[in-house]
């Protein structure tokens, strides 16, 4: 793992958020990007190497309005950029930990991801991600 | 905002969430340190310019203890680096954030440290951190 590339935020309502964590970080939001597959809208914030990324569900159907559903707004997720996503995902199977992706996905901000599920992982979702190599 | 300082993430046993994140992060645990004042033992990994914290309780009155009997174990906080938090404190008060310390307390790691109010930052606990100065 090279450097935390973001936390992610689930929020119920994106641009009321938005403008909190302006304040919040004295930083403008630099980047707005729907995730389709997701049912999220995302904001992203730059603060040092890392990002703050806020997610808004667009249906009830996203993982999002369930994680709010249940638990209110707040922390997601914390991901990690790695080199090689498929290397690392490998090393934490073999290491014991369960992957929620057999593979790789495409996620915001042109990226390759996958999880760890928070049952070994000290309740944390945690996110790999990978940029995006030209070809894929 | 400078950069994320490090995530703080409440653990249920100590000793075997540093083994869980030593494997996940692929780094060793480089510091623990006891913070008497809030009944936590903590341990850190470096991530980049940024910190992983485990926080584990000593007491059932230990604010750690409380956030796993209600959510169990997960995310707990996001630290952020200033450079002067009585000025970001008196920024953040004036733009009607809620801050839980009236002057910035010792925290673990020799720092300066004060938290804003999740239900004014979307759920989320922030905290602001700033390396203790050598006169303080």
């Amino acid at each position: 793992m090279n450097k935390i590339e973001h936390i992610g935020i689930a929020v119920s309502n994106l641009e009321e958020a938005i403008k909190t964590w302006e304040t919040l970080l004295s930083t403008p939001c630099y980047k707005r990007e729907a995730v389709e597959s997701e049912k999220v809208d995302t904001a992203f914030f730059q603060t040092g190497e890392s990002k703050v990324e806020l997610l808004g569900a667009t249906s009830e159907q996203s993982v999002i309005h369930s994680f709010i559903e249940k638990r209110g707004q707040g922390l997601h997720h914390v991901a990690f950029e790695v080199d090689d996503i498929r290397a690392e995902m490998q090393r934490l199977r073999e290491a014991g930990f369960r992957l929620l992706q057999e593979e790789p996905k495409r996620g915001a901000d042109n990226k390759l991801i996958a999880f760890v599920h928070p049952k070994n992982s000290t309740g944390v979702l945690m996110e790999l991600c990978q940029s995006m190599p030209e070809s894929e």
